[in-house]
């Protein structure tokens, strides 16, 4: 899935302002610019690998609420507002890579019905790196995440959130030659 | 600042599902959507203080690069956000409830001047709850919080968010017989 803006090296990167940061990597998490807001402190990084760890970090120390809430700030995988075309550029494509944009209605009948049980379950909606799984390996996962308890699907779920963070972080930054953390 | 939405009860506020409740209180603390993701697990909450009262602890919990990451979300005062009309609607009506919509060219300049040094000094914005302030107050503020340590200044700048967004929060909600925390 390329970008189709062009890449910023990690030079540039290390020299912006917070302002042209958070606009840059503002949805590196779903909906949740204070990522961003908070790492831009850690300049400079030594690559995206670097940046991502510092991503990491502060996810993991936000306290559980917190994690919560970042899963709540994504929408349903092909939910109300893929049918809108509401989501996110980044969540549009990722859906599509995994085959989202074109399931059966028997499918997408099925993938609803979970969804709906995961979130009445849970309080918050299940993601999984969409680009990394297919829609059979997702409607596989959602059966199997559904029978966890509350406190491992967050932890599953935020480690979900930092893979597609990864990924859009090499969609924006020049890292050719980095080795992928995935 | 009458807001021109009508009022929603507690009652309400308390049926909501974590993606209404994310659209209606996404914004009381500015561009951090994060901050309703987290606390709406809390309902039911039994007045406006008491939703308040969640997300103060929510942001004081978050650690030092998240709350400094709170600050770096919040625009300039009059600053080019402002000159180019792309402020949220509630910075813009609270910016122009400081008299900072009718500051003279001069004082434009000297508030421009001391919001460079501030956040030339700090890493963040100067943010204060413009709806208790009138121009003159927060100029000098600025020259005087200017003096101070950094970690002072996080501990300062997120006492004025949690103003701001107790403020937003009763135009958001039903709440004329709740005694005002500020």
């Amino acid at each position: 899935m390329a970008s189709t803006k062009p890449l910023i090296s990690m030079v540039q990167v290390n020299d912006l302002d917070y302002e042209s940061f958070i606009t840059v990597f503002g949805n590196v998490i779903e909906h949740c610019a204070l990522a961003a807001a908070a790492v831009w402190r850690h300049r400079p990084y030594r690559d995206v690998n670097h940046l991502h760890d510092y991503i990491t970090t502060f996810a993991k120390a936000l306290p559980l609420e917190g994690q919560e809430g970042i899963l709540r700030l994504h929408p349903d995988l092909a939910g109300h507002l893929a049918d809108a075309g509401q989501l996110t550029s980044e969540s549009t494509n990722e859906q599509r890579t995994a085959g989202l944009d074109s399931i059966t209605a028997d499918e997408k009948q099925k993938l609803k019905s979970l969804n709906d049980k995961y979130r009445d379950k849970f309080g918050f909606p299940f993601v999984i790196c969409a680009r990394q799984n297919k829609k059979e390996a997702i409607l596989n996962g959602l059966e199997q995440r559904l029978q966890n308890k509350c406190e491992l699907e967050v932890k599953t779920g935020l480690e979900e959130v930092l893979k597609i963070c990864y990924l859009r972080l090499r969609d924006i930054v020049e890292c050719a030659d980095i080795d992928s953390k995935l």
